[in-house]
């Protein structure tokens, strides 16, 4: 195994003091439109209640930095050690994941306090040395904090969509009108490409070691299927329809019903008519807008939409997912200008958005919806885990899961990387998913 | 179907504003030391939040009386009736019932204010008329009430078990070291016996009508099974031997691996062996006492011990569950003393307790814990249900359940009577169920 | 416990040679049209391999007699005594239920050839010798073998409907057109009753002892419940409308999208229509006949048709199941004439019969369809089982069951007794299972 | 989409006929020491009965060539259409997967005529023409019979070893002493590789295209894994570390108490200790034999493996499972020695053989055991499924299952190619699963 995560250099205790004071005043921020009993429930065994991610995240800072680097640790409280730990079963016994809304004690207020508490001593032992190993650990929990600031916000959704007084988390609807924009594909060389994280700045182990991967010519859409087309899908008989679906695909929409992404629903009565589709979302019920991009997809569905594509469409002949190589290789040298333009957790829409003005490259790569791809999720050649309890963070989940790239309406904009990984089973949908489709092109064609 | 409930004189009415507050302060002074987020928290399908308690109880209230008889009725909030609907099909649509913890909005405060407005309602009607059919639905409410006060304990100690703070719901702890009492069979002659309510004093409609069944002569034991008796049957094997076991018994002891009453535990280490054991209580955890009635066992449970006890000690053959007809008829006659003696919830004990003196007759037959009756709950001979969406009350449980009589630590002792019946499923064991021991006896040993 | 099933007279034993012949031949004949294929599947958990039937019931034979009353015992196999051992603890390992089917050898042909053995030797004990003991576990044996004759052609049944080709166990159908017979109550008295099985001949231990029960009046319907009534129920949307179902089994109605009896079908189209209704049965799938008895209802559909009954049809206002103690105090003073107008297994038409002519009395009690009864199985006061392993037979099923009476058209007419007691759980149906109303009546009608 | 398999010289009829009578006469070779009764029995969802697998293969022939090509189309019995439908949901319904053991009717005399009626048919059908198409469709009816020979093996296997009686498929048992072979990396140089099938030869549609992938520079390892390597990690431990396991993995061994490869078993008494390991293999059960090829593992049981010997053996440090293409880059050059030494159906050892003489390159990359490839199951680039109903052969099955390679000691040996793309969950055991070890190289260790 590798040395733990990123080394930093020295210079940066102070900026990372500040930037330590900003990331977790955000997952407050965040919090802080719902009540004690929001953030106690757990509506999912996949989600998590809010005041299960803010104590875990402020557990991770506690043991894999303070009790190893603090002078004279004693910690809050030890039970906290079991009740807050995740998976990492190098640290001991861990509170059964399904029941973490059972657990009311602490209060919302304990934890609250436990934060603060954890946060001065951070502050204290980051001003008192400039230990780079030290550095590197809250590089890294700072970005599994931000990481779960947009679980927090997915797994919220889901609760406050079970309750049939349908809350809302935050009022303002920041959706304009807006004219559609033409899909169009954007054609890529391929050849021997280089994809994955190097040199400075923070990757997680998953990103690395940069390598090669051999890229037949490829295109891109130039945009992400929206709204819109997801109804003509399903409108044509899309969920009814075996030949569009992988054979679990179909299965699984036999086994629960799926006749939409999730969130959607009609009012009573037009249930079973294309009329009068809603969306849950964080603002509440909405109305099916067409130029938004299509979001809570699975990635059986998102394959299924690929293949109808592919047979009803003659501009979309080939249709498919793209892999993440090609999705990076293709992503990686216009980064900052799309993340400029993202629309991430900043912009606070909290929803996909439509496209406001139309440019000639790809358009919305980062930011709105996660990009489902046919990667699975498996190592890099010559892929390391960290040393010790944090190499228990990512690739012990490399099976059976598939990449999704780009970030969401609820990622913070700093978190986005080219080379970010993000991975769910193929039938999760409460996160921002969505897709853009990919075609492989014939040499001659280029 | 017959009248709804019981009908109450009219001059009743005063008694009943006074009765109406005080059992309605009650059902907040047991929620009082609990937080918003203990309210919120459902820890398995069969228990409900606390909140939900409260309001369903509310709903109960509002649904059944005010909306009926109110002269301008307005609904606190017309999206309550179908959350806090328990099983009602009559009424409409039921929030789903193991999601009742994802109910985080209306909050406690809301719910509590809910509480309040009703009660201004309910105590303006009750002034303003004297109608007998009110006077019975509120009395019925109360009662319904009661019930879910009883539930609402059960259910929050089964929550607070789930967290490895194991939080303390009731700092007190009133048991004392008492000497033990001897067990000693007392007989009862049988022949024609009347049981079932009649007359005067509000029943549900399952405890009628009053019938009469024929009783072979039988003896019941003077005092419940204690938690000595019940570690002798552990420590003998009890469970690890088949042959104590209904089938469906002992199948459910496999399935779940069960060997020792809910709530027991050892410390690390002492698993396996005879030692430490403990077990979790409203008062925390505390080691177990060989006098206290044996509480939070099955009906499988109950019917192993008495086919253990019966085969393994000859003061005891033939030893078996009582029917309900015979627990009735026994304990009917001195119905006003016992309960009178009864360790209810007023005792502020919230744990089945040792018997401080002896007396000559059948002891703790009211209060500390339920017994489980081998009677499975049918309708008596006759049985009517009430009328309307009230008559969904008992009638349709009366399958695969079994009756428990004489009510536990944590009932009310105004809500008990001799014809009191409570059901519960053969696996069920977070309520306060215990037991005494029956046999049957030749005539001529009488 | 008490001494082993009924002794039996010694002169019995050159009788019981020949009923001991005759029943086994009659369990082969049972299987004669049967492939080895055939009577190798297991359909269903809860059903056995028709093969596994052959066996047990030899293996009863060789493990309980031959085993200990054997001069010189050599087990045909032993490892037949774990295969094919059902549910005795007492007798060690067993196969598991669910994979009966698994049990590719031993072959059809090596059963029958183990049957074969057995026959001799157990012949030739039965000639050497006539220890009571001897005789009264050969009857013991006869009757669980007859049991399971029932179970055989139940199984297949169930087996055979799985299979797309319908196959016929039995080309000859015996039904033939009649007139109606209209429905009448039968009042009985009540008061002190005696039931239970009491003096010579042979019953099962669930039988005894015999005992008094009080039985207020009451009144049974003269024959069974019809299939014509039945799809008067279903046309007036008894499996759509909740207020007709205990809360069980409008559970079990939705889980399992039941809007029919077991075996019914409508052909491609008529779903979802009045018309087209079949069953399959054991000579294939045959049109529903109105005047045919009810039959593969489970105990949920007969509770709710009575209440539908009780509601609807004002002729039988408080129409309800009957007791096990009222169909017995009313069926056993009138046992032999029934008996001998029973359409049992002998009369080969493996299927409820209309009724040809009509009677003053109780028409149907025996034979057809065994009657559901709202007795939940439980043990009679002062039931003991039998000593020994034959004790596991009864006494350990006595709970979340309830009783059947009467015997059907799959069982032997000479198992069939007034104290007869079968018992299945309330969502069984693969059994020839129907019913009978009955009511209570108020004293001064009768 | 693209044209249907391989398109075949026409001149090939004649010796396609040859083909077609060997491959078809191998499949009742294999099922000729089964009774009607083996042949009937289902063991679980994923095996089928051996008499499905004889009526399966020959449905494909029937509904994909006879009822297309055939002059005056008659089906043997158009019930069977359904009845042998294995998943293409293009031609219609389908029987219940699970339920396949409950097709008692047709017998397996019945579905042995029907295979000669078809044989006759096809083989006037090839006589008659030399249709590129039909050839096509009947070289991939051939090489569909062969998979299910192989399954047919593995589904029985599975099918006796649930019987006490430990049923033998096979008397002879082939395996003799023989010296350990040692254990040594070969590398390779990786850079740009082609794999996937091009060219002459049937192949199927998700080998091709034939495309580029680039590889780092790798070495596997030149033996299989054996069962003596995998006592060492027994006996270290492997089954109960956590850190050893995919985080899936290790919920897989909690739920299922996984301790061993399927089919190993301890006698009584030496459960828990190291002592006493036998498997049950086609031939009974055997003492498990340390030089042999480990099998009968997971996907997870081998990542495990891989994770144990990397930390544990410092020669195997960073040892992982290969991906599929470096397995191909390195087996395809060498490919014909390799199948030449292979031990695959036809030496009917039906169990991995140890190796019996040493070579200095990949030994039993053929046969034996399926490799475990650490490559999730998906579609090359430019990858297209048949046209038609053969279309829905392998693209639908691309999610969540990962591939294996080099065929198994249960394969037919002419079946077998560097390209052949076998795929199963990532917790399917019952195939003869193995594992050989892969690591990534420095490039200057080369």
């Amino acid at each position: 195994m590798r040395a733990t995560p990123h080394s930093q250099p020295k210079a940066q205790a102070s900026t990372l003091q500040q930037r330590y004071a900003s990331v977790r005043a955000q997952t407050e921020r965040l919090a802080a439109p719902l009540s004690a009993e929001d953030c106690q429930a757990q509506s999912m065994p996949d989600a998590s209640p809010v005041k299960w991610h803010l104590a875990h995240v402020t557990w991770f800072f506690e043991t894999f930095i303070l009790e190893k680097f603090e002078a004279h640790f004693v910690p809050f409280n030890a039970a906290f050690r079991v009740l807050f730990n995740s998976y990492y079963n190098t640290v001991g016994d861990k509170h059964p994941r399904p029941q973490r809304g059972l657990l009311t004690r602490p209060s919302l207020d304990e934890v609250l306090a436990w934060r603060a508490q954890v946060d001065t001593r951070m502050q204290a032992l980051l001003a008192a040395q400039d230990n780079a190993q030290v550095c590197s650990l809250v590089e890294l929990g700072l970005q599994h904090e931000q990481q779960h600031q947009e679980l927090l916000l997915t797994d919220v959704k889901h609760l406050l969509s079970c309750n049939a007084l349908q809350p809302v988390y935050q009022k303002a609807w920041p959706l304009a009108t807006v004219a559609p924009v033409a899909a169009r594909w954007i054609a890529f060389e391929g050849g021997v490409a280089s994809t994955g994280h190097e040199g400075a700045g923070f990757a997680f182990d998953n990103e690395t070691p940069r390598h090669a991967s051999y890229l037949a010519p490829y295109a891109l859409m130039n945009r992400l299927v929206t709204h819109g087309e997801w109804l003509e899908f399903m409108h044509s008989g899309g969920y009814s329809e075996p030949r569009w679906w992988l054979s679990a695909g179909w299965d699984w929409v036999c086994a629960h019903h799926v006749t939409a992404p999730m969130y959607w629903s009609q009012p009573q009565g037009a249930q079973g008519s294309h009329e009068g589709w809603h969306s849950f979302t964080l603002h509440g019920q909405v109305p099916i807008d067409p130029h938004t991009p299509i979001t809570h997809i699975s990635y059986f569905e998102a394959d299924a939409f690929a293949r109808w594509k592919s047979a009803t469409d003659s501009a979309c002949q080939g249709a498919r997912l793209p892999t993440e190589a090609e999705w990076e290789a293709a992503v990686a040298p216009e980064f900052a200008q799309q993340l400029a333009a993202g629309n991430f957790v900043e912009s606070r829409a909290l929803h996909p958005m439509p496209l406001a003005k139309q440019t000639n490259g790809l358009m919305q790569t980062l930011g709105d919806v996660w990009e489902w791809t046919s990667s699975s999720y498996q190592a890099y050649p010559g892929y390391q885990p960290w040393e010790g309890a944090v190499g228990e963070y990512n690739g012990k989940f490399m099976v059976n899961q598939y990449v999704l790239r780009g970030g969401s309406c609820a990622t913070p904009r700093e978190h986005m990387r080219a080379s970010y990984r993000n991975f769910f089973p193929t039938d999760a949908r409460w996160q921002f998913t969505g897709l853009r489709l990919a075609k492989s092109m014939a040499k001659d064609l280029m």
